[in-house]
């Protein structure tokens, strides 16, 4: 092709004009796009509205629990939510919905036997919320959602193998190889919360099965070792006369950092189970690193001590002293809203 | 830019030359074309020279052990194979060499620290390898060339997600998703076989470490069982009397089809480890088809039953009865031979 010429010259023009034009629509484009995150937990329910850059601009969250059937829980998630996409400009300039949910499936939208939500059965939780909001919805497991917000915002920026460990009412995870999220054949991948790492061990009663993860390393895994361990020593504790309901990790280490024994016994205990656990899923995939979030991760080295331990012990020796541990700095329940609300960027329009 | 002129069709006369001259080169290339399929176990090794189509035109095997140092050993295999390759045309029509190893990288192509094999530490092998044959190797883990083998040529094909197990002189695994082997941040993902299902369980005299799989479900650990419950049981058996050596899944197998309770025992014990594990990788990486591979196998309903039920025992609901155990239909060390070659395909010229 000829390099210069009245036609060529014409064409210049004319593509300098465009490209103009495109700007200014990316501009407008990008002051109209925003996502709304939806992050539901066994026990709360965080969202909020975010903007390409992983900005939150509004957020809220509401109790998961004491809504059924779950027509009730999405009407008040509804409620709530207007007042937001009211505030940010009204429901025009929202491009969709992105759901974290445990037990959420990526391919179908539906929530299926979720043991730590109210609602049993199949819950088609994505078409539910895309007609009560008239927007377009997108669903995955609540972790799964946190491993895209921690790799697009967060401690994995960059890693292309590495796994989510979300330490909340339950465990979840999410897991990522080759840079791109596992969802397996049916889009249920990365429950390693039910992983059985003590066969007949502690009973889960949310799912009925023996000794797994979620039944030692959860929020009700730590009351219940708590109790154990209470009953079965007889020396004082500072964990003594405190209410079942109230005994969790925040109150372990409260207690620990006094030097209460029991205390730090259940986190040698619990720590020693999650660092079992880990070791296998490190000799399952081989993750660069592995991102704790939640609750638990708040004990810093009383849990990531022993944890630490445990997994290095538990690893063949080609693995050990690679795989870094690391605690998620994104602000409580931001990477789920993040990750969650990064699913709607990659919807199809 | 004009679409005829004289200058336009002298270029496309001088592109369909090109295009002539370069399918004769394709033509003579595939017919020059064979690869080397290698596949390394703990006990013998077994190789073969293949076909773009998967056809195994020349094969043999030697013992692994018994040749210390390395170099011994690849001068063996080098003299074996070279027989082979005259017979095949001579090393002018070989592309490569695939190798599949226990703890083999794909990344660095060394063995490292194998507690199957005879060599100790970091081995360089593909590079060992390829300077004496002079051909360029590339290597990966035994059970990754395996279910390479089996996306390409066996149960496999098509899918993926699946998880391909290996039940030999060790248990290994190769794990797909995404329709990718899953490698890992080092290169050494996929060593399932030393996953802690028994915590504080047998230990593995290669590893160190207590209750592993492999500890259970390899030979030695089908050999290990059988003499545990010989010698916790008075009872009768078709098995007692037999020497250490030879109690393998094959005697138990005659054994056991013959009425005799101690051997069926042994099955359900195996299965029972194996099924559980099999759960917690399924609740990983939810594949389509677990594939089963290796001696154990041929024990057919014996070994599988347990398997299965145990399998399905430990999955939470959302998995259930959706997930296919399969035996390898390949013919016995061929997937690993053909995975290995297949890596010759992929090799960048």
């Amino acid at each position: 092709m000829r390099k210069s010429g009245p036609g060529v010259r014409f064409l210049n023009i004319f593509a300098s004009q465009s490209l103009v034009y495109m700007a200014k629509s990316a501009s407008s484009l990008s002051f109209e796009s925003l996502a709304i995150g939806i992050d539901i937990g066994g026990t709360g329910t965080k969202y909020g509205i975010v903007d390409r850059n992983g900005n939150v601009l509004f957020s809220g969250s509401l109790s998961t629990r004491g809504h059924c059937p779950v027509e009730n829980y999405i009407d008040e998630l509804y409620n709530q939510l207007s007042v937001l996409v009211e505030k940010a400009g009204g429901p025009g300039r929202m491009r969709g919905i992105g759901v974290g949910a445990p037990n959420g499936n990526y391919y179908s939208g539906t929530v299926e036997y979720a043991p730590n939500l109210p609602w049993k059965g199949i819950i088609p939780l994505a078409k539910l919320i895309q007609n009560k909001f008239q927007l377009p919805a997108v669903l995955t497991n609540d972790a799964n959602a946190a491993a895209i917000g921690e790799m697009m915002y967060g401690a994995a920026k960059g890693m292309k193998d590495f796994i989510m460990i979300t330490l909340g009412t339950g465990v979840g995870s999410g897991i990522v190889a080759n840079g791109k999220l596992i969802y397996g054949h049916d889009g249920f991948a990365g429950e390693l919360g039910h992983t059985i790492i003590i066969p007949e061990g502690r009973l889960h009663e949310g799912t009925g099965k023996k000794g797994s993860l979620e039944s030692y390393a959860s929020a009700t895994g730590v009351m219940l070792t708590a109790l154990e361990k209470l009953q079965s020593h007889d020396e004082p504790s500072l964990l003594r006369g405190i209410p079942k309901e109230k005994l969790d990790s925040r109150t372990v280490y409260d207690a620990a950092i006094q030097g209460d024994k029991l205390a730090k016994e259940i986190f040698d205990f619990t720590g020693g189970i999650l660092g079992m656990a880990l070791a296998n899923f490190v000799m399952f995939s081989s993750p660069e690193a592995i991102i704790l979030f939640g609750g638990l991760t708040k004990a810093g080295d009383l849990i990531l001590k022993p944890t630490r331990e445990a997994m290095e012990h538990n690893l063949i020796q080609v693995f050990q002293n690679k795989v870094k541990i690391l605690i998620s700095h994104l602000k409580e329940s931001d990477a789920a809203i993040l990750g969650a609300s990064a699913l709607v960027w990659d919807m199809k329009a």
